[in-house]
């Protein structure tokens, strides 16, 4: 193992390419037919404190955690003492005194995995914080791909939707840039921030036609309905005329492109439901792909753990 | 075991008298002191799927998984996808791309289960869809009642109360004919729907005092105040007046007939809470009987899955 | 083991100070490096009941049935049929006819636990009733008192604060008494009930100064601005400053005197942020007390039960 792998994962921001590769390659072996899990895990307790609404990360983690031989705690909102006022350190430092060693934490404000692996002496797994990262979903798509075409380096990856609110895109194109891919982002211009082309090193486009010709993969971002605030779509039949991903655009990137999306999956909005179904499209890889990271993200931080004592 | 044991447990309609009779004699079988319940799903994750609410069908299906060595992953609509829109059929299939083999689902749809099944490779056991069916519930009816009585077939049953709006009394109905016994429905006119005669080869009561005469067995319904829209019923204190089930009707009943409710009950309405608490009432062997059932499901479809490969 | 150890752990009134003891040496035996916890709960489930939102409680009484070998059932009003309902009765007993032989439950009624004792055929353990009792936490902070000051005998402690909803209070003064402390209580006098002098064998002051006055150990509560009712407080502010601890205020106690908070805090209110994270707050101390009591809770509740037959 790398002796250098990072205690936490809090974005891919500050990941090495070795470090990123050796979580891909530890996520292909622990898959492998025949190949047992390893009990990372046996005896420890990982928390699951996700402040916003998940099936797939959490289940995921989940899984994981339980594959490795973890004990898994789970804390939301609606049933915890956050209910009463508590702050988020609070609440995540309370669990971590309690012998919790690995914290694996959705919130919706942007920092909120540094803020907590600042202030805690437990291992912080970001799993999505407001619109800044989510590491463990750009790996599980640089998986699918690698899996699905062999290689990163040099491919051509649109991405296509509400860059503004996505952090599956930002983590998306630091991860996918750090392998050597071409990403371009495409987006209507009121979902498009300004001075994205020199913060992430992509192409931007405020059309969806041109970001896919000559694509090799094509992701789809979910219209973030919930986060949208004033207004910025005339209407969601409108978004999916100008920018749903449908057979004929697909048509304009490279013959055999791949189609990608996060999920939850809006059909008939940002991407039509046939194509999401259909033998071009990698969700459910994405979703298997999912499990593989996470626990070799998990299995890797705990061994970490174990060589610093 | 029988090789035509389902891959699916959507309801009673399709299962055949064997298969029935294998579930009831296999709950039996692994509830006997001393006997371990086998580890047929370890290693294996199951998930539970509720869109509704529920205690006693979700903890006696998770108590069910876990004794045959399963992970349990649970999905709740107010901390889930579902709640950002996410569809029924994504959620449950994103689940399954995880590696869960069976997924245990609860929906306020009916024919929710059997869409699933239609669309995913995961075994489906319904555990409540809509007003349609309920299948593991009216095989811990009949196992209650072949445990207390020593078998089903001959006996008179009578199924009482909200039965427009129950799974539960259409999938009694089903098994306990399947099973050969004599089976009425009795209820409100405004709670019992027309048809119900031909369609169940049941007996039908507008009354509740002639459905009780020389029956072996009183099941009481609960009164579906959630379900009920249009005001069917003038108020709960009416319905307990000329249908709530008592000590005075339950005379009416063959001398030491029994009493069963599937719970959770109204006391008061449909049933006198003294009656729930009595020497006849079979309520909490009911629900021990539902942790026997549901391990005996699982064991076997899950043995049936192994057999497939 | 003493084997007058109670069935169920309802309150420390009724307590001797022999099991009172008891549960602390067994919390330091089993927290010792090296010692491996005993598999007490080996195929056992216990219910977490909670009716009332919980983080710490919940968790670490979930963590010390794990660590004993149990399947924990959690259920929680919002997804379960107390939403349709439900009597705690009847939803607890259901969970105990499936097997489930120890139910911890947190309700917002006074009384709760013991009333499901003298009903249910379940060792019940009182994780907060009402403004009644709180006995695990009474004993986890007087453990973390022994552990930081070797003993509780001539003690003197200061409990600060809304004295009036707290069962916090109520059960650490009795508890504490017990072990041969001095206990104080000191509230604003409308959040102060008329009678604890002579009902608690307490000190009873309505400024927060002179309870403060030689003091070993200061307790601040927590304000349950979610139980108060009619406004006894004009504000938070103002609570804060007439009854906020902070640095200067802990000056007048015993130097070296230690802060204890049962959490969540509200930095700012009752406590002083800087203060609750400082170097004579004992506040993470008590998180972690918390799992090694409710360990020995459950272990010594487990093995009278074993004992009973």
């Amino acid at each position: 193992m790398n002796h250098l792998f990072p205690r936490h994962l809090l974005g891919i921001e500050g990941l090495t390419r070795e470090a990123a590769i050796e979580i891909l390659d530890t996520a292909d072996t622990l898959s492998h037919e025949g190949v047992s899990v390893p009990a990372t895990l046996q005896g420890k307790t990982v928390l699951m404190a996700f402040f916003e609404s998940s099936t797939r990360t959490r289940v995921s983690f989940e899984m994981a955690a339980k594959r490795l031989g973890a004990q898994v705690v789970t804390i939301a909102p609606s049933t915890s003492s956050v209910s009463k006022g508590e702050s988020l350190l609070d609440t995540v430092r309370t669990v971590a005194a309690m012998g919790s060693e690995i914290a694996v934490v959705r919130h919706a404000r942007s920092g909120a995995a540094l803020f907590l692996a600042d202030r805690i002496a437990t291992t912080i797994i970001n799993a999505g914080d407001g619109t800044h990262e989510h590491p463990t979903q750009a790996l599980l798509d640089a998986l699918t791909i690698r899996r699905k075409l062999g290689r990163i380096e040099g491919l051509t990856i649109a991405i296509c939707g509400d860059v503004a609110h996505s952090r599956v895109a930002r983590s998306g194109a630091l991860l996918l840039r750090l392998l050597g891919a071409h990403v371009r982002f495409a987006g209507p211009p009121t979902l498009l921030p300004p001075g994205m082309a020199d913060a992430y090193g992509v192409s931007v486009y405020d059309r969806i036609e041109p970001a896919l010709e000559g694509a090799d993969v094509v992701m789809a971002l979910r219209v973030q309905q919930e986060r949208i605030a004033g207004n910025p779509l005339p209407s969601l039949r409108e978004y999916n005329r100008i920018f749903g991903l449908n057979e004929q655009r697909l048509a304009l990137a490279k013959p055999g492109a791949w189609v990608m999306h996060p999920g939850p999956m809006n059909r008939g909005v940002e991407i039509d439901g046939a194509l999401a179904d259909g033998p071009r499209s990698l969700v459910l890889d994405q979703v298997k792909a999912g499990v593989a990271i996470r626990t070799a993200v998990l299995h890797l931080v705990a061994t970490h753990q174990a060589l610093l004592g």
